[in-house]
């Protein structure tokens, strides 16, 4: 553990500084010499992994085959799509050099790679047979960005790609759909982050794409955080990087394309939903170590170590990941750093406890030290496992209902806005509007949940008949 | 499958040519706008994640855990370690701008990340109670080449890069030697590979390192390929970026380094080493899909289905990767792309091998059909997997045994190398004497492996005292 570092500021003093203290505490990032680069030190590496094994598996589900693609793309492809570039030039890396050759058509460092699976689809596709192809790639993309804060905005990150490709308008609107519901699943479900599901405002779209899907959570300082979207592309792309193929009238026609993607921003929402001011907080299926076994003896105790080794085994084999403490450090130092590094729970033994044949167990999310008899184990394990996990989300879910307000006047929304709330309000601003607001407030329409049809309805804001209901909000 | 693309060339016809007709049939790679830059298709890129998942447990084995460094290096730090940046200076891609901001300390794209974890060890190292420390990460990397080649040289390619930091330089040492010694394993016994086990010459060592261990095979055609290597750093990299702790003693003393890769190179082996004139030949265990199941018939047939999804089952459930082709192809399309993609075993089953209650299994080494019964099939799998590792395993054998000679004559060390042979032969020479080895034979020393500590044998190219046994050979 380093040392100095394992102090948390509390919430309450200021959100930004207890974060940053989570993360050292926990070991999760260390920044590099260069601007916005940062190192996934293990702990916060294994994290991301647990992540990547889930979607795989769901990825998989739905037909999705994963790829790599190159880091580069030439300065003249990547300037092909108006929009597109409009929205990255600013972020862009440049590569000028190659080895001691001057480029002329310098390399763009992916910031995204619409442009590199279009050339790959190009290459491939030629009938309606091939399709739909949907492909998925695990890795880093980079934007240069100034001002920089771990997981939530870096330099370099990590996320996963998925692009697919469709016969139909429909297929591929589908796709996207299936897109964000795994994301919903993963984010909801696995991570314990409660999210609102919907559809972004024309200003808060994918660059080139014709819509956008996205969930939306909310943090614990009441600002929100997009934790992952799936794009409806349309055929945008397709016309741009003249990606074409033959239908079953034997017509040269365009696709249909999708992309969605889910980044390691996700893991800044897992810890900045959960985490207490105790250190960090994790939901059980995500955590690198998830049951720690504190042996209470400095001394050789052979009995003690046995019956340590045969719970490590019961439990390895029930398909924990589990670590065993027997250092010599005290039994504060290793309740604490189980607690910094969120452990969500632990098991105390030592020789008293196994003549009594019995343990403690000590649950993170509670800090609640609970005695059970040693035959217990399975079932006691078992049933905290799904007491621990209800209690995160039940914890999140009222931070977001309590943050969450209905609001339908200029006004009100101010006074909200200024106490951290989500604001669910009328809409029917363009996208100058958008601009407008968030100059006047610092609030971003988050997310569509649902039309208005009636002409009754004013926008909160333009006071123009209001078209769909909207989560605004301040976000990271 | 690509049309076009499904024809192999004969090895004997031009094995580069093969090669590269054997990648481009079984929808491997393909290059992409950048010289030397290439996409892994879904065929590829699950070979890979095989070995990885083979690699990552037997690494968790010995302690190592899983990281991510910055792709980036400012240059000012990347040309700290002289010897370090002449291996790499010409192949460097370089990054001057950032934004709209012109770099005075371009960034380079990493090539190999020594810089990059002695700036993590630094920052973390304290006293010899964190040592010692072992990291992995699975990355991409980059090299400016100028000739390029599917797997074996790209401009940017995957690997792993296992960085280690010991208190003493014994642990080092032990630990540089495992690290080859689990690359032996996943080579030889996983990938089928067999491989010479040494050390690389002074000229052939890693920029930096004092020692570098190597695993060495031998393609078809002669040419030797280094599958991986094991470096130990010394206290090198440790001097030059000034990494120190503070010992038992309470002195401020160097630790000593070691680092290991293994890249997608590795691919391009086993595929030179398994492959035939009919496509490629994988081994089962790295094989994307392991059995597949053809189904004769075009017709609804319950029945047939029913029991097709039962083999399925049973096989998945066995832990194999299974896919079922019961499209309406023509069996021998179906066969030839078994044949063309490298699929182990084919299971043939149809109307009338069902009312038999038997089927046919193809194996794709043999390219042989054989009857079995269907109550066998747990038994015939198990048993034909067992064999066929063996056959793979025994023909590369045969090709390294039939083309490995020890020479002690310089003449006839020419006449076997223009054979394609690899040459056995005692060495007494000196890096300079390596260098005109290689202009006068295009010949490099692959790999020491044994001492010579008598002062008889003389060097077979200097005619000075002979100090080694040295594999030498032309090599990929």
């Amino acid at each position: 553990m380093d040392k100095k570092l394992n102090i948390i500021v509390p919430r309450k003093t200021n959100f930004a500084d207890w974060y940053t203290s989570i993360i050292n505490a926990a070991e999760l990032i260390l920044y590099s010499s260069i601007k916005g680069e940062v190192i996934f030190r293990p702990n916060a590496w294994a994290i991301w992994n647990n992540i990547q094994r889930y979607l795989d598996l769901e990825f998989n589900k739905i037909g999705v085959k994963n790829v790599a693609l190159p880091s580069f793309i030439k300065y003249s492809e990547f300037i092909k799509e108006k929009q597109h570039v409009d929205g990255f030039a600013p972020e862009i890396f440049l590569v000028t050099k190659r080895g001691n050759e001057i480029l002329t058509d310098p390399y763009v460092v992916r910031p995204t790679s619409e442009v590199l699976f279009c050339y790959y689809f190009k290459k491939i596709l030629t009938s309606y047979n091939d399709l739909p192809i949907k492909l998925n790639q695990w890795c880093n993309v980079f934007r240069a960005e100034k001002t920089t804060r771990p997981f939530l905005r870096t330099s370099e990150f990590y996320w996963q790609e998925l692009h697919s490709i469709h016969a139909t308008k429909s297929e591929a609107s589908v796709m996207a759909k299936k897109e964000l519901d795994i994301y919903y699943h993963l984010v909801n479900d696995v991570l314990l982050i409660p999210v609102i599901k919907g559809e972004k405002s024309i200003g808060e779209r994918f660059a080139g794409a014709e819509n956008t899907y996205t969930i939306e959570a909310l943090m614990q300082d009441g600002q929100a955080l997009q934790c992952a979207t799936a794009h409806y592309l349309g055929t945008n792309f397709a016309q741009t990087y003249d990606i074409s193929f033959t239908n079953k009238n034997n017509k040269l026609v365009r696709p249909y394309q999708t992309s969605a993607g889910l980044s390691t921003r996700i893991i800044g929402a897992t810890i900045m939903s959960h985490s207490d001011d105790y250190g960090l907080v994790l939901p059980f299926g995500i955590a690198p170590i998830q049951i720690k076994i504190i042996e209470l003896n400095n001394k050789q105790d052979n009995k003690l170590n046995n019956a340590v080794n045969s719970i490590k085994n019961e439990l390895i084999k029930s398909g924990y990941r589990v670590s065993v403490d027997d250092s010599d450090k005290s039994f504060g130092y290793k309740i604490n750093e189980c607690e910094l590094k969120g452990v969500p729970l632990s098991i105390i033994i030592g020789p008293r406890d196994l003549a009594n044949n019995s343990f403690i167990l000590y649950r993170r999310d509670l800090r609640q030290k609970i005695e059970y008899q040693l035959k217990d184990l399975a079932h006691v394990i078992h049933k905290s496992i799904k007491e621990y996990q209800t209690n995160l989300y039940d914890k999140a879910s009222k931070n977001l209902n309590l943050r969450t307000i209905k609001v339908t006047d200029f006004n009100d929304f101010k006074k909200q806005l200024a106490q951290g709330k989500l604001i669910l309000a009328p809409w029917g601003g363009d996208i100058s509007d958008e601009k407008q607001l968030k100059e006047l407030t610092g609030a971003t329409p988050r997310c569509i949940i649902s039309k208005i049809s009636n002409d009754i309805t004013k926008c909160f804001f333009t006071h123009k008949i209001a078209k769909y209901w909207v989560y605004f909000g301040r976000a990271y």
